[in-house]
């Protein structure tokens, strides 16, 4: 895709995010979209931490379920569902996050994706990978409920 | 335990879930503790929702997430992290949700814990499995990091 | 399904076991099958080790996916594949293995299935589980590769 | 590490290998080792295939248990196993195939490590990615069981 077409799909899958109240409530930000990926960003909220004052790891879950689904739906189009997922966690969350997530396989009906969660560690500076995980995103279909 | 034991268990319990700023964000309770198991509830909240009206996948995961980790709490004790989680998801969420997780196994330092997400449905008013999942919980081991 | 109904699906479903070469070359046998459950044996034999003289991680896994596969078929017919499954191990196989499965919950087209996968431990003469585990079964759409 | 160093690392995990008398029963080889990746082939041989032709799903597990747990010993050492692994099957393997391993990220006594699966597809010549995973290794913790 052109620069230009990339624009506009990161700006269409913005409106979707911004369709889902929970994203909003976390305010989770999608700032690359296309070609297979996208990174979702959360900041570090004090209503989004855990009793030891780090990011609690249903927010990472949160980001990693997102940022899967909007790389599978870069692929596949936007009548997608997360199959599964798992979630990895290495390190606590410090600070903001940003994960980062990409297809490694499509079929015409599912896409398996990667994904890594960075953060920011407050102490340091640096950017540690707090966690990390692995998708399949499947195409809906009506008649299978 | 007796049954004053498990009553007290829960107290305790909930007010670590109490003092998690993202649990009392999304509403979350813990109604059962002990014994390597335990139960939170989400309410079907619209903050809570995705783009078409369901629980978004993030909730059913940090529900998971958390009910994996008190039930592996619940035998291993305060200082433990959640190492990883699979989540499944089977249907869309049309109503409020327990997680329900049950200890499968436990060493020394680490349980393995499985959850099933149940939803009450609002168009049958029959509960339905939504999401299961499967966990590590370990002791933290403040030297690994 | 009568007794006689359970005997007749679990030897057909030992056909379908005997019509794979690698679960020959393992040695597993198929001794329970039908209603959404399956248990897989897999032998303590020299050549299914690892360099410390347990069972090798993927001996566990293979009875792990296989077992899950033969649940899932029982509710959904023989034209299924394993979308994905998850293996979590927790102790060292000392002895012969059971991988036991369950479905948790189906849809026309696919089903949830946990297993759990416990061993005989030689030193104790007690059974211990091994290693656990969740898959996702689902019909094979013939479209979709 | 020098070519020569890694040379050596590659004899050396390659003598762990021979040591698996699991792996030598499947006749699986590790062509490349250190520096956080590895690499497992497995040939299409009659003996691991199922019932319909393609390589049993438990060889393509194997595959990435042991290429993930090379991959992590590269970093942590010999003394490790497998924590848990998450394995998604996204089409027949039609012919050999490689587990290609890297690690994500280490602390002192655990590496995350995302695991793709390759495989020489017979009708077209080409490789396709046949399966992908994620897992999580261990330093042997001898006071945990």
């Amino acid at each position: 895709m052109s620069d230009e077409a990339d624009a506009i799909a990161l700006d269409v899958a913005n409106r979707i995010l911004a369709a889902q109240p929970f994203s909003v409530l976390i305010g989770a930000k999608l700032t690359q979209f296309g070609g297979g990926t996208a990174r979702i960003e959360v900041p570090f909220e004090p209503q989004l931490l855990q009793q030891n004052g780090f990011l609690h790891g249903g927010v990472l879950a949160y980001a990693i379920d997102n940022a899967i689904s909007f790389a599978g739906g870069s692929v596949l189009g936007p009548s997608i569902l997360t199959a599964g997922m798992t979630v990895a966690y290495h390190r606590p969350a410090r600070g903001p996050i940003l994960a980062e997530a990409t297809v490694i396989t499509a079929t015409r009906s599912s896409a398996a994706v990667r994904c890594e969660v960075s953060a920011l560690d407050d102490r340091t500076g640096e950017r540690v990978i707090v966690a990390s995980g692995h998708g399949t995103i499947a195409l809906i279909d009506r008649g299978a409920e």
